[in-house]
């Protein structure tokens, strides 16, 4: 079966026709050309200061390029801050369901990572305060827009809330907002360091508004903790790669970021109405909350529906599907599968959710 | 005081002016003509595949691609190994003194990292022989060829039997061999990945022959090894920098990378040739052992010399030097200093050498 033909629901990658390959090869010969000797070098581990000053005055509420640090994409960089700020057996909250990678980078130290599940408007604040009081979590680790995998979007309400806690408790909070720039309806909401940068960690990237082979994401962070944090870049890697940052650099600079983010929006909110549309046809039992912007649909499939069936099924007819149970700590199924809508084009949308609706309806008359 | 004025005997970087600027800008062109698709998407953890294809044949002994992974870099490389290889409580084996970066990167998980003193031809073969028998290591790390920081080539003799010892009490080996490539006299002897593959992990890199800035280090591994080592990968950065590696894919199919070696061994074995004139003729009573390749010469000084003293001296007189503590595992001084010749030109290799002495004369007469 050639990659053509299938329809892949698995994954959430950008659409492979929005990479932008000769922008970035004229950014390449423009940055080397000013600025050659020194990216083709070692320097610092926080990464290519011009970036990182322009990154600084993006994320604001006072930060400086000293508090801006980047590295080989967002993954990577959690990985720092769970190895230096975390200790085995330590306790780690997370959204339930989350980034299925976020969740092993926590427990491959030998960390116990516990969910706090989701509700339309973000986590469940009642439980999240009970689990901050009974598990004293180090961290917390939460995606406030457009999760991956559900397409959630914290409300402003518990946003206050949830820092209000962890200020309260100690706790650590790592928010990553890889997908807060495609947003497609609504109003934005302050990210979590607004509210608090002492506390927050700020992760983002340029994996799904440009690309994600240039393996460039960055994270802010106080004062406090960064002199630590790259030094346990330094040591994992001494430099992260500057070509890519200079690109980025270079691409900032001269306002094209920025209009193909613009492009993205236009591009993946027909997709998110088709998918509504689609859902709304084919799957009217399936539960589901508006994303009003990023990669992701989340559906909540009625109890009993056997989904192992539903992947394996669905991967005859070619319609590729990742297994819900991933995204959530405790590792079973929920009934929920992720959809990813971004890198399907809206036939093949419309297609793939029929497939799926049709295999659904078969297994309810098993 | 300027970055010009100053005399850098401090860091393993290549010299400034050999980085290829142009040569990465016109080669990034092509190959994101060519396969601009798979090159700013996500890929595989282990890599660019036609990369890799080009590395397998080249490390032979039967690897094939499934065989290499191409990383961010050397040191993130052994990070990866590190935290597949090694538990906490664990004994790694290293050459003393040895790469400074290596040790942290085995001590920060927790490891008991022991020295294998150095000698002439390698390791002291009996020390090692009695250290694999009582500490019972997972790991050996050595860096056979033009060692960092002394310069020291392993003899055919103890390479054959450091893998001999290594087999009967099954200790995996980590070779690096970062330096190989730049060999200005003497023959080549094999990596011990030739002597036996199923024990000896083979790291490699362009930092060193191209570009440091570029991050783009590799490993060969057998089969049996590899899906955890590829597993550990993605679960930290998904996909390593693949632009960086299209780059020197392109570079070496063209065959620039050879010509660009030829270059540099002759660039830097003038600068050596300075070194160990200077050597002879302003520090007659310094230690050292020449080099046929790399990047350093190891100087040891007489008991009793406050090496504190001389770095601090030094360091008024704009030579600046590391300390050498740094490369032991006891992070005592042993009275070395490392000298890294290639990224400082004859003169200020002449004149960095006699400051030096001048300094440790009257250190002497004190």
């Amino acid at each position: 079966m050639s990659e053509a033909e299938k329809i892949n629901f698995d994954r959430g990658v950008p659409d492979p026709d929005t990479l932008p390959i000769d922008k970035v090869a004229e950014s390449c010969s423009n940055i080397l050309e000013k600025d050659g000797r020194n990216i083709l070098q070692y320097a610092s581990s926080k990464g290519y200061a011009p970036l990182r000053k322009v990154l600084a005055e993006r994320v604001g509420n006072g930060a400086s390029k000293e508090n801006i640090l980047i590295g080989n994409g967002s993954l990577q960089l959690l990985n720092i801050l769970a190895a230096v700020f975390l200790d085995e057996g330590d306790t780690v909250l997370v959204e339930s369901p989350t980034y299925d990678r976020a969740i092993t980078a926590f427990s491959r130290l030998g960390v116990t990572v516990e969910g706090v599940p989701l509700q339309k408007d973000g986590i469940n604040i009642a439980t999240f305060q009970e689990l901050v009081e009974k598990k004293q979590p180090e961290l917390f680790y939460i995606i406030p827009d457009f999760q991956n995998p559900t397409g959630i979007t914290t409300s402003l309400k518990k946003r206050r809330k949830i820092v209000e806690i962890a200020e309260e408790n100690g706790v650590t909070i790592i928010e990553n907002t890889l997908y807060r720039s495609l947003r497609y309806s609504g109003e934005n909401k302050p990210p979590l360091w607004e509210l608090n940068k002492e506390l927050v960690l700020h992760i983002s990237s340029f994996s799904k508004k440009l690309s994600p082979g240039l393996r460039v994401g960055w994270l802010a962070a106080s004062d406090n903790v960064m002199d630590e944090i790259a030094k346990h870049a330094e040591d994992t890697y001494i430099t992260p790669n500057l070509l890519s940052q200079g690109i980025i650099y270079q691409l900032i600079e001269e306002g094209w970021i920025e209009s193909n983010i613009e492009h993205l929006k236009k591009l993946y909110k027909a997709r998110l109405d088709t998918a509504i549309e689609s859902l709304q046809q084919y799957l009217p039992n399936v539960k589901w909350f508006k994303p009003q912007g990023g990669f992701f649909l989340g559906l909540w499939f009625p109890e009993g529906t056997d989904l192992d069936k539903l992947y394996e099924k669905s991967k005859e007819k070619k319609v590729m599907l990742s297994k819900g149970g991933g995204f959530f700590p405790d590792k079973q199924s929920h009934n929920f599968l992720r959809i990813p809508f971004c890198a399907v084009n809206q036939e093949e949308i419309e297609e793939g959710i029929k497939i799926i609706s049709t295999i659904y309806e078969s297994l309810r008359n098993e």
